[in-house]
């Protein structure tokens, strides 16, 4: 199941299920005192929504070996974490307006978990009954500020800096070796896989939860492989998942 | 003003005016067809709610020169921002369950800004216009983790981590110099003031809005006076901003 939220042209928000090779979204009609029929919809007639709605994104630097030897960064012992709020999301299609006057800001093509149940103190082995699927994530990252700070905040958490979609895919949709890619302008400048990840899903859910609860909505997203690289104004980034689809996202800078 | 919220004896929650002198909370029934007589409640039988509802908490480290030398840090150049998610939330009166098995989690009594209109871009000159109010935070910090961390997320951004409130008293209620104040089992560890401020609150809101959106109900923290300690299981800490009141939190270690 592909899981996506899009708003009508009536202004209306809808969920609906749609899969890579689908040509239409199927909505499912909710709080009807009957059953009433699937509507279909043009994907390109829509306004897609973030799939979910976190009320915050804990994102996970350095998961990729290949990522931490292109920052110059060891490998961390345990996750290294950091919060994206819901001022960051973006959805798929949409033009993201990023900070004007900074020397780089960078694409990062990431896997991210959508939590499906209230999770606090979980165990690796239970981890994935809590676990709603995965979607794409661009953790979009201004370098000029995050150097320069403590907690990377103006770094990782500016507006429109979380790109999220176009769906959630439940987690038997998404191989264990998944590829996560980038592409810049229609080029592949990332291209690796859900099993180089350092820590697994489980293990992350696992550490996070030990010090914040995770709410339904709630995303977790994985790191991002080598291959990181500025964008520019003009520019077009897709995020690709391998069981989930592509998120497209056109870059404006002032 | 003075704007609480609560849940009454029936589950309901209500909003209301309570100040520091009051011997009750007024609660004026909204969403009535018809004007309907104010309900008095006694503060003791109601179970206080943080005062607004943020997306997000974005507070200040190292705000106040005598703190940050207390931390042997240098005062910084431009305000040190972190995040604290909804999870951390918690209400005045409550007794709030922290992490165990830490050697240290200080108290740190705070005067929380909490932001009236969605603000972006803000200039100075303009910034107190967007701000509802002032009311007390308790910017609990686990330092084991704090110290071993890049991003203070294990370190502050932990469940329970900020208790909020008790209300929120508008802008004319708190003098420029207001005292901030914590007490821990009812013996004064913090005793400052507004007017101590490295960085002031049209200076902090500017700041940070040119890199994020601040929401309707989101809070903005301003840094903590020397003075910070560890709590106990058993502890009670109280935050006291003068013109807002006493917002007090049990502390239960497991």
């Amino acid at each position: 199941m592909h899981h996506v939220r899009f708003r009508d042209d009536t202004g209306t928000v809808r969920t609906g299920e749609y899969a890579p090779a689908d040509e239409e979204i199927v909505s499912h009609p909710s709080d009807a005192a009957v059953a009433l029929e699937p509507e279909q919809f043009d994907p390109a007639e829509v306004e897609f929504l973030p799939p979910c709605e976190p009320t915050k994104v804990v994102c996970v630097g350095l998961n990729y070996a290949d990522h931490a030897a292109e920052q110059g960064k060891e490998v961390p012992d345990r996750p290294l974490l950091f919060l994206k709020p819901p001022n960051t999301l973006a959805a798929h299609g949409e033009t993201v307006t990023l900070l004007p006057d900074k020397e780089r800001i960078d694409h990062e093509a990431e896997l991210a978990v959508v939590v499906g149940e209230r999770a606090k103190g979980l165990d690796e082995s239970e981890a994935m009954e809590y676990v709603a699927g995965f979607t794409c994530l661009n953790d979009l990252s201004n370098r000029d500020d995050q150097r320069r700070e403590q907690n990377w905040v103006r770094g990782k958490a500016f507006d429109d800096s979380c790109p999220l979609g176009p769906v959630v895919a439940t987690p038997d949709e998404v191989p264990a070796d998944a590829a996560v890619r980038c592409r810049l302008n229609g080029e592949t400048v990332q291209d690796s896989s859900r099993d180089e990840f350092i820590f697994s899903v489980p293990e992350l859910l696992a550490e996070i939860t030990q010090y914040l609860t995770l709410e339904p909505g709630d995303v977790v997203s994985t790191g991002t492989p080598a291959g990181v690289g500025p964008v520019s104004d003009g520019d077009t980034v897709e995020v690709e998942v391998e069981g989930v689809g592509t998120l497209r996202t056109h870059v404006e800078i002032p």
